[in-house]
């Protein structure tokens, strides 16, 4: 954790009193002391420092000094096909710590069923994902994250409306004979990364019918937690 | 797991007799069945199918047809500080499916010692690390992996020799003023990414002396499972 991250709501008279597992990484991890000044970000706001006021077993008082703006998001946004659970979070940490805008998260015919039952989707473990990936890279600002449970309302109803926002939008497809991709161009990029098992045709289609030019590292077949920050990275911005 | 690993010295007259984890996945995961053709791959070697000849509670018996080359490695090799060990696995099983052809796992003054006594640095976990990055990538070729505990004979002694073989020398520093590195040439490249808490100003001498570029994706500081991935392919090749 490079930051302590503060959500508004906490704050009172530019004070914040935290009980939970920051305040024990503070005192267990940091090992503050009243007087110490601490990185400090505040959700959708600044960063800056907390000077600890007030320390003991279970609570730390923290005063809030603030003003430095977070670093820019990246231009990149990425529809992902909903990874197995156990990756889930990891994931939606690396691609928020690289700075990604917006994670749309879909359905498709070869993401398994009880992927979406998993409790890994429930509200607060999804924020505690990004919060990880905010404090990591030190931003405040997280990405809006959507979930799609249905491939076809996304791609037929939703996305339509989406892809006149995004000048150059990229499919990832690990195949040899895929053509490489127009190089970055001024406006956002919407970068879609498909399930473990690859796309169908008829999902490669929708996307491509919507102006999506393949995209490709190669040959090799990439774990979801190599894939993202690879297929990211390479697609710049 | 997309391709069984066999090494070539279990192998007996075109067949092999797995009675290790590998069995269980074959039975267990993939429910294989007497008859069935499985992906496999040779250490060092070709690709292939196994025939499964016998199949009981503890043992399986393949027959061998591999004649498929592996994919080639990637223009790229990594000098990596010594991350914390879980990490380690992680990131190795990472450049190993990203084709990485040598990572020299390097010690640095932000490198806890505590690190090199880890058990994931036994040989026996760095191997499984690199199969299972090989298994992912279906790729039979290891990466050549070394160890080189000491900072100054590494930088001192055993890289300048190793220089001449890598026109491109790319040190993976996050700051936003560095220059962007040149575009990759013809010829291998060495990408060399510091540890968690970054590098000291005499190691970054040490590489930039012998012809290093700065090579950054810019401000954001990333978990080293991120950052990898991510370097590697921004590094291109």
């Amino acid at each position: 954790m490079n930051l302590i991250l503060i959500d508004p709501g906490e704050i009172q008279d530019s004070r914040v009193l935290l009980t939970d597992q920051r305040a024990r990484h503070i005192r267990k991890i940091l090992r503050s002391q009243v007087g110490d000044h601490l990185r400090l970000g505040i959700i959708g706001g600044s960063l800056g420092q907390g000077l600890v006021l007030h320390l003991d077993r279970d609570t730390v008082l923290l005063e809030l000094h603030c003003s430095t703006p977070p670093p820019a998001k990246a231009a990149t946004d990425l529809i992902l096909a909903l990874p197995r659970p156990i990756m889930l979070n990891r994931v939606l940490a690396q691609a928020t710590a690289m700075g990604v805008g917006r994670i749309m998260l879909i359905n498709a015919e070869r993401v398994e069923k009880s992927f979406w039952q998993s409790s890994q989707l429930r509200t607060e473990r999804l924020q505690a994902a990004l919060w990880q990936g905010l404090a990591q890279a030190m931003d405040t600002q997280p990405p809006v994250l959507t979930l799609h449970r249905r491939f076809r309302p996304f791609v037929e109803d939703e996305l339509p409306p989406l892809t006149t926002h995004y000048p150059r939008r990229l499919l990832a497809h690990p195949a040899p004979a895929v053509t490489a991709a127009d190089a970055p161009a001024p406006g956002r990029q919407l970068l879609t990364i498909g399930p473990e098992g690859g796309w169908r045709d008829s999902e490669i289609t929708a996307f491509t019918s919507q102006g999506f030019q393949f995209f490709s590292l190669g040959p090799r077949i990439l774990r979801v937690d190599t894939a993202v920050p690879a297929l990211l990275a390479a697609a710049g911005r």
